[in-house]
């Protein structure tokens, strides 16, 4: 089992290596700035438009990679960072509908103008964590502002008043917890007080707390099914927006509450995470007959109407290695390390692109490469690396606690 | 090829009978009015949301073969038609965000509550589609100016201001004549006018041949292309959205030209439909290793960003069988009756289910059934029919052209 971590903490490192050096290669426009976010599988740029969602991330895992890993505190990263940043600050806040309030544009044209606004908070959420991070190794207090004013105005939308969002309220748009709304919110929160001070772990204590009841509140059908959609007070809503089950975003969901409950010492959270957020959607998402996650599902088995249902995406088993390896991590279950093992043998046999770098990220259901890009509106520099980096994290202290029992 | 032909009518026979005793039986909402979309496999409602462009599309079909077909020329069927457009009138329409101006509601409750409106014309388009051919059977010549009206706003969305739409101005966002637009004017407009006086032919002439050019735009690359975005002024947009070809719309619009040519006499656009929006798209869209037609593509080979674009869909399958006989009626061409047995062949051998009735919507590209829904947010009681209907009709029109002969 050491010998089987060590070979993959191995694998994880190459590849990440290998990951890094794709995006510095060919995703960087040293024209406008920002990052080329469509990426074909050879490297080459086939839309110039610049996704938010992926120039937040990237800036933010650049200086993830920098801040907390040696062999990545290299100038050319650092500055690949400081351009994506300055790119993003120049061009990605928009004026919002509601006066005073800012948006942030979902893609911009190469040369930063606004080509779409979701009504969402999603590019609100990359930019925060862009800002956050880039904050922490540049030293820039400013932009720790800006990362700490746009989330007020986040939780003021999603807690208060979402009208600056600009959806029209309509009377049968009733208002709904969607998973991916607490658990961004949890992320951002554990972003923001990593490493702060008290002041900082204070003030979003209270939001912390409730993004975990929120999400908690996806746990349905006596504990059988997370479901992805729910009603702000935790029930069950009608029909296939009630029903609709997505096992990446519930095994992601997993290991922010495995963190959340690792730093507060909750060892009843810590349970329910691993039961409900980790065995659970891997259960219910393991496609039995091919392999791999299926991206969504209808609690009651009937059809998905998202055209894309069977498919297998990279996001959701990186979500999976990281959960399962984080829950394995912190309670020792040799299970849990085999279900890592299944998991990790489908992924590493199927997404990554040994011939051109970087991992495809759309499969069939039967696990043929479906869209063989490497960069897309949604994929970008974020989960495979996020998950190399986990991973090899982990398995740097599980080894190093192991070597030290020797 | 004329006993061809008679096998093939009696299978589309049957086969609209079928189709139609299925919407008949599983659709209709006694209690609250209109129709339920969310039909599964076996004919259970799986949602009771209602969409509203097959509300309308619904409406259409009935009324069309009530008034044009003897043996649909039924009470009940009339009777359905009606409650559903009351159901329209009573709940689609919403107040836009412009004083003054109406928009239709892409999505509603069960009891009518809107729930989502979309920033495009298209429910609009289907709301005016049913009401015209309603008036046509009930003679209400309110719903026919509701109609009219309606046509009147769509009108200056399209070539005066979209603003009334509700899409923020940014700089970023250009605008785009995008083939889906013109093609379903022109349908209307070809609806509006049938068999009305001079007075409303004269009112749409303008706008039927603006429709036309706008759809000829699309032909790019010296002739050898159709793609789905042009700018305004007819050129080739840079990135993904540029390159996007789907070969279902050029087939549908290549229909609706092959109509437009045979009513005013136009020989030169006769040719330039069948060349151009009947074998080209067929040529590129045609997927030669499993047969089918892709859903989209890019025309320089990159992989497309849709996920579902190597899907086979029921619908560009319906718009090419029409597509293409109507083309072979036209000019008696025999390679185009051979075209329209390739189609036919795949079609009838992929989507119909034998055993619950009606079509399945959606296969993988290998030919398997991907989603067993009947109906769904895009899939209603619409393109199957509508194929089935002109189909039949165009081989009654070609048979009746032979016995004649003999």
């Amino acid at each position: 089992s050491a010998a089987m971590m060590i070979q993959c903490r191995e694998r994880l490192r190459t590849e990440l290596d290998n990951v890094v050096d794709f995006w510095l290669k060919y995703s960087h426009d040293n024209v406008h700035g920002g990052f080329f976010t469509c990426i074909g599988k050879d490297g080459k740029v086939y839309d110039e438009l610049k996704y938010v969602w992926l120039q937040g991330r990237q800036v933010w895992m650049y200086c993830r990679l920098y801040r907390t890993m040696d062999r990545f505190h290299k100038p050319e990263i650092l500055e690949a960072a400081k351009a994506g940043g300055a790119f993003l600050r120049k061009f990605a806040r928009v004026p919002g509908t509601s006066s005073g309030q800012w948006k942030c544009a979902f893609c911009l044209t190469r040369d930063g103008k606004a080509v779409k606004i979701q009504r969402t908070i999603f590019s609100e959420c990359f930019y925060i964590m862009a800002m956050d991070e880039l904050s922490r190794v540049t030293g820039d207090e400013d932009m720790q502002l800006e990362a700490e004013e746009m989330m007020k105005q986040l939780i003021y939308w999603v807690q208060k008043d979402s009208s600056g969002l600009g959806r029209p309220q309509l009377p049968g748009d009733i208002p709904i917890n969607s998973m991916a709304v607490p658990m961004m919110l949890l992320c951002l929160v554990q972003q923001l007080v990593e490493g702060r001070g008290q002041e900082v772990v204070q003030k979003y204590r209270e939001l912390g707390n409730w993004c975990v009841q929120q999400i908690l509140q996806h746990i349905q059908r006596n504990g059988t099914a997370i479901l992805e959609n729910v009603s702000p007070e935790g029930s069950e809503l009608p029909g296939c927006l009630g029903r609709l089950q997505n096992p990446g975003h519930a095994l992601e969901a997993g290991w922010f509450l495995l963190q959340f409950s690792a730093e507060s010492g909750d060892e009843e959270l810590q349970r329910t995470a691993i039961d409900k957020f980790v065995e659970l959607p891997y259960q219910y998402g393991w496609d039995k007959e091919h392999g791999g996650l299926f991206y969504f599902l209808d609690v009651d088995g009937h059809c998905p109407t998202q055209l894309e249902w069977s498919m297998k995406l990279w996001w959701p088993h990186c979500e999976a290695l990281i959960a399962i390896l984080m829950a394995y991590s912190q309670t020792k279950r040799p299970e849990l390390l085999e279900r890592f093992s299944q998991v990790y043998e489908y992924t590493f046999s199927h997404f990554p692109d040994a011939k051109s770098g970087e991992w495809f990220g759309y499969l069939t259901q039967e696990g043929r490469v479906a869209l063989d890009l490497k960069g897309g509106p949604f994929k970008g520099f974020f989960h495979v690396p996020r998950c190399l980096y986990m991973c090899e994290r982990i398995l740097d202290d599980l080894l190093a606690t192991k070597d030290s029992a020797i």
